[in-house]
């Protein structure tokens, strides 16, 4: 059995879409990031990493989106949600969602967690990165609409994780300052997986 | 024929290392940061990101530490760089090195490149980054001390694609204000790796 631990509005998001288009059997637990239920003793034993999402296996734990995707998708070949057989082009996957994890993800934690990187009761710093964090954001999803998406889906023709976790960081850019209708082919995206059946019965039970 | 773009001192060493580690018959070419040559149209029409690591292969480019990584351990079986063979082992090698990407080293990142997160005229917010990464990075690799590294190696008795992205990132602890032997498993894994024939190699051919 595969447990998921997930917080509605974050990155597991992407995780939990590739359990679904997988057909995947598995359960998941929301975590209350107001109460800082990420913080408690309980799930530190799970992931002390404190953070979402964590996925556990009869083997372990296991963390971070880009490494899930992978294992989700080798898990469940038959769902294809990488090419599997194609070392380059899986590699191609990897880089995408390396990206989006450690450029993407990064330019929007600096909105909200900025004391990471500098002491916390330093506001003025922290509020200087909340700025820009329009155009970092702006940036990286330009970048993504010229250089990375090929269309219709990232990888082309064919569908793969890459396409669930553009879609979730997506969905974090209207709170972010960025209107997604600059990057057509990230909005036609978007828009496709708004209507998919996978997707609104993850949001509905993230939701619920 | 693969082709490596780097710059000395940069996370490129990673994929260096595994490229020689594999067996590849590879080439380098060094760029150098202080002419700002990542920034040259020549290098855009590689990488246009303008950073490093960029492998050049008979398909096309490939970015990104991790997916890098992956990619030349699949390429290079016999080299055993990653548990080819092992859906979950490989999914500890990808949290561990995505991990290394989109924390650690963002960590080591706000100490020279802070104008990325917040106007770069900002001199206070960028001073203010730099103050907290021997903190974050002291955690950072205790974390990685405690929590990631089995022992010997990484993923235990088994080398990896994890142990040349950690001691490539270790290597900056010294510059970040860590000292390495605060972490007794991180500091063998480093002393072994230095005393390797692969890596003195590598280093080498970087510094000539």
């Amino acid at each position: 059995m595969l447990t998921l631990y997930y917080a509605p509005g974050t990155c597991a998001l992407a995780s939990h879409l590739a359990l679904e288009y997988a057909g995947a059997s598995y359960e998941t637990v929301r975590l209350d990031f107001k109460q800082q239920q990420q913080r408690s003793p309980e799930y530190l034993r799970v992931n002390p990493k404190g953070r979402v999402p964590a996925l556990a296996t009869d083997r372990g734990v296991l963390t971070e989106t880009p490494a899930l995707l992978q294992y989700i998708a080798q898990s469940f070949p038959a769902a294809k949600l990488a090419p599997l057989d194609d070392v380059f082009a899986l590699a191609k996957m990897n880089e995408f969602n390396s990206y989006m994890c450690s450029t993407v993800h990064i330019n929007h934690a600096h909105k909200a967690r900025g004391y990471r990187w500098v002491d916390a009761e330093d506001t003025a710093s922290i509020e200087a990165m909340k700025k820009k964090v329009t155009q970092t954001m702006g940036e990286s999803f330009a970048f993504i609409e010229e250089q990375l998406l090929q269309g219709p889906w990232v990888m082309g023709e064919r569908f793969s994780t890459c396409d669930l976790y553009v879609y979730t960081i997506a969905r974090w850019l209207e709170g972010d300052g960025v209107d997604v209708k600059r990057f057509p082919k990230v909005a036609a995206l978007v828009a496709r997986l708004d209507a998919a059946p996978q997707v609104k019965k993850v949001l509905a039970a993230q939701q619920a």
